[in-house]
């Protein structure tokens, strides 16, 4: 890996682990082992470092939701395989945690990219609900805008809860509630938990 | 309000609005008006403030959470009125923003009124779900302790995209999502969005 590149990775998970408010410029070259010359050599400064890093994790947290939503299978499976998907439950959403760093809510250009994936994976999860909608699988009166949202924040709130309680089981627990909601509105008998 | 107080009050403000990592004790002394001496008169230092702290804001949130479960109408009706109930969602949650804070969950006596009071609350709105299972107001078939892990991931979840989206209107989405839901599993014929 080269120097840009360490730089980036280290940023990121210091983003992850510390937040942005925790993380110093000091830190990330000790992480990556990057000096100060060569750091502002490549970017800018910490915030410039730090969009470089977000919009990674961004693009990542993208492009694993693309793969279970285009995954074989019903709208229900593809919704299933996407919040069931492996996750760190423990460490928190690389992007979701940020939302909680005042200063990177008070910069635009930090905040964009967490405003943009939300809203793309929303949108995407709506589109497939909607999809699911017209095919007969799911309930005409299911809202897929309003369901998306709730479905995206069990899983951001699912972090929230597992960290609280220092178990990742908390999450899994989330994800079983949603599904089991969700199951109710699939037009065949629900299956429902044993 | 007496010293004690307001540096309590000031502590728990910055605390939501800059998390514990960026909360200083010269930041908390400027706020009270309070002094280096008079703040460590009352309190031993950073973390034990911060104790006081969290351990207030947990304490709200539990005697409003069961001013809504304990509010009159059924269990659908009361965990509506939990869900809706006005909050500040683009300041977060005070409680849940705590566990994205590493230095929180590193010390186990900070973490320990988090932990408790997520538990305490998934525990009662399950056991609110589980009246309604067996008056017949809700489906046999829903596992209440995963339904209220969920719609509690779902509130935590909502404050994370609402300050990702700079707006409350997607905190209401998550929770008439989530409602809408919940509403599938309710015996008579749900009502279902318009």
């Amino acid at each position: 890996m080269d120097t840009r590149e360490r730089l980036i990775e280290s940023t990121r998970e210091l983003l992850w682990e510390r937040g942005y408010v925790g993380t110093s410029p000091k830190a990330i070259q000790a992480r990556s082992g990057a000096g100060q010359g060569s750091m502002y050599h490549h970017f800018h400064g910490k915030p410039d470092l730090a969009l470089a890093a977000i919009s990674r994790s961004a693009e990542e947290l993208r492009d694993r939701a693309e793969a279970a939503f285009t995954s074989s299978g019903t709208v229900s499976e593809r919704v299933a395989a996407y919040l069931r998907r492996e996750r760190e439950a423990l460490k928190g959403c690389p992007v979701g945690r940020l939302t909680q760093d005042p200063d990177v809510m008070a910069d635009p250009d930090l905040r964009a990219p967490i405003e943009e994936t939300f809203a793309w994976l929303t949108g995407r999860l709506a589109g497939l609900l909607a999809e699911g909608r017209t095919s007969g699988e799911l309930h005409a009166g299911l809202d897929p805008a309003a369901t998306a949202t709730a479905l995206v924040a069990v899983l951001q709130g699912g972090y929230v809860l597992a960290r609280a309680a220092g178990s990742a089981e908390v999450y899994a627990q989330a994800v079983d509630g949603a599904l089991g909601l969700l199951a109710c509105h699939a037009r065949q008998e629900p299956s429902r938990p044993a």
